[in-house]
């Protein structure tokens, strides 16, 4: 059997960022930064104020008070370039260029307000309240770097550069195709031996949840002609199958895959979740099939899909954050393979088991229940009440 | 001055979860479920098999190696309903229904894997192999609650239940308006004094990444009657400004606001983010109107304006985790104030100050950098390296 880590690989190996668009700032939130992104100019580009009051030389409120005459308003935005000279100050609004000849600001509230002349009270030290040209950014530095993530303040900083697109990765389109002649969509009336379809939803929202782009297709009948004619003819970045990959009689996405050269299908030593298979199609197109009980297929694709969709979209860090968390009761686990064991928090640190009251991959309900998946490395056969365990959280 | 926690409170009080909606299950992850969903069946609706195996009666394979008559085969979706007599098994697939008679499944591996007869070389404890019906949920089990915020596996759960629309929380649509004369679209040229508008693009992604739906408008110009009509004639579930609250001369959003009578300026104990509005407008929509410097919006949006967003969608919980990190540096912070520092990591459980380069609220391109932000309680004066902070985690 493969080992875990090894399938990790394999399956990320698969994966390449995705080639950039450009994108206007409206569309760029959660996508990932395809090019360093340098300023030319300083930010902030000229000496600013950061308070709103008078633009004055320090020189002419060493003593105090003192009135001096208002020659300029300088509201922010303003494009007047008025002189502070000896005896005067000018009104200046937070954001608006120092004017030449001041080198302090005296905030509004410590003088009179006035407007044609001013007050003043009391004064800071020389220089206060002034916002230096590039003290946030100089020439040539990167602002933002290739690989970032855009959040609201990444975005913003892409903003104030000038920017009004940007080249990012363009999101994978993954379709995800649930398998077995079983499935029926939610809501029709199930005949016995039916169960609704829930794969293709999970999988669907998980490719969502990792930031691509679903294609939803399903449930698909297990004739093995009809779904190599689908799976080879999908136009996207990706494909994830569930079903259809254990030893059974009827497991149609390996008959219908089973003849290409660059798919393989092989046992992996990790609990859900043995029978797996992945490669390319003839296209090139990375295919990763899962196996189809519900707990299978959520940590599959937790484990082997959702790397390399956060590769695809050129994010260089493609690991969930891993938390450690106590064990609140206990479980054994399968010998020589790893467990992935869904949990939920029952305390700051402290898991149990999200589907105790059975024991199996095809629980969907009690999945729902799921915050966390433990992953329990190969060597260790039992978990212990007070055990520390590896905690992935998957909970949105 | 208003404690940081009385505004936080205030700004909650006007949040309330937005009606219910019926939408597809290709929808609805992401959204937070309105009612207790509970299942009328037991799930698994039958006794089925965990295996692909045969179906056996156990008493039959009590003396081993033994051959079966195969009385019939069944895939999963199979609707025969054969019985296993004595002497004969069923050769079945994972999921499909447990026959009448059988009460054992011998997985393939343990036989010939016949089709007619079936050698049975090996055979498992009596019951082994079957899922029970209703071990996943019984009748009248809550499977997913009230509140649930619906990722994927919660999807999956209520397409299991046969549901192809659920009712969850409509999203709310929130505008975000950015103000100032100084404000000009990224990408146009700037002439002295003007810089591009970031803030209408920053509080847009952050409504988007707090799961609302963002009506971004910016730049407006500082006049006091258009940005009235503005604000009065908007269609959506939520206002936030930027800019304009202070005590400068062209404080627009406070000066098309003051006369209100339902919504207050008021002075909070906090850096940065000192000068806050909020109330409602006449037709009962919440305003939130934070103040313009970058940092300020970034830091405001995410104390008042994303817990309020998230109860809309019906969240209970509108809380960050918080995590402790180790400071990395001394720094001041102002007397009887809480303090909001953006803050990057630099060690597991160290962070350092993202704008470290300078202090200042107008930093929007250090803020890039900004993977958290610590919360320093008003009673702290001073930070030293080494002290413990609680951190909001804010990198998406």
């Amino acid at each position: 059997m493969r080992s875990l880590e090894d399938h990790r690989a394999a399956a990320l190996a698969l994966a390449a960022p995705l080639p950039a668009v450009e994108v206007t700032l409206d569309e760029a939130d959660g996508m990932v930064l395809a090019d360093d992104l340098r300023t030319d100019e300083p930010l902030p580009r000229w000496d600013n104020s950061a308070m709103d009051g008078y633009a004055v030389r320090h020189a002419d409120v060493a003593a105090l008070p003192v009135t001096l005459r208002v020659v300029a308003d300088l509201p922010a935005g303003s494009a007047d370039e008025p002189v502070v000279v000896p005896g005067s100050a000018a009104r200046i609004m937070t954001g608006a260029p120092v004017p030449a000849g001041a080198d302090t600001i005296v905030p509004v509230e410590l003088t009179d307000a006035g407007t044609t002349t001013v007050l003043i009270r009391d004064a800071p030290a020389a220089g206060t309240h002034l916002r230096r040209a590039g003290e946030d950014a100089v020439p040539g530095d990167v602002v933002v770097a290739a690989g970032t993530l855009l959040g609201p303040a990444a975005v913003a900083a892409v903003a104030s550069l000038g920017h009004p697109t940007v080249r990012v990765h363009r999101r994978p389109r993954v379709a995800v195709v649930s398998t077995g002649d079983e499935l029926v969509p939610p809501g029709t009336p199930l005949r016995r031996g039916q169960i609704p379809d829930s794969n293709s939803w999970l999988l669907a929202a998980a490719v969502r949840e990792a930031g691509g782009v679903a294609v939803r297709i399903g449930p698909v009948p297990d004739d093995v002609d009809t779904l190599r004619d689908l799976l080879t003819g999908l136009d996207v970045d990706a494909i994830v199958t569930s079903g259809g990959v254990s030893v059974g009689a009827y497991d149609v996405v390996k008959a219908a895959l089973i003849d290409q050269p660059d798919v393989e299908f092989v046992a992996v030593a990790v609990q859900p979740g043995k029978p797996q298979g992945l490669g390319r199609l003839p296209g090139g197109t990375p295919i990763y099939t899962l196996p189809g009980n519900p707990v299978s297929s959520f940590a599959s694709f937790e484990m082997f899909v959702r790397p390399a969709i956060l590769r695809m979209r050129g994010l260089r860090d493609v690991e969930r954050p891993t938390l450690l968390a106590v064990a609140d009761d206990d479980w054994t686990t399968p010998p020589g393979r790893a467990q992935l064991m869904p949990v939920r928090w029952v305390g700051p640190d402290r898991v149990a088991r999200a589907t105790a009251r059975g024991s199996g991959s095809h629980l969907v309900a009690r999945l729902a229940l799921a915050e966390g998946l433990a992953v329990i490395p190969a060597e260790t056969s039992r978990v212990a009440a007070g055990d520390r365990l590896t905690v992935l959280r998957v909970s949105p």
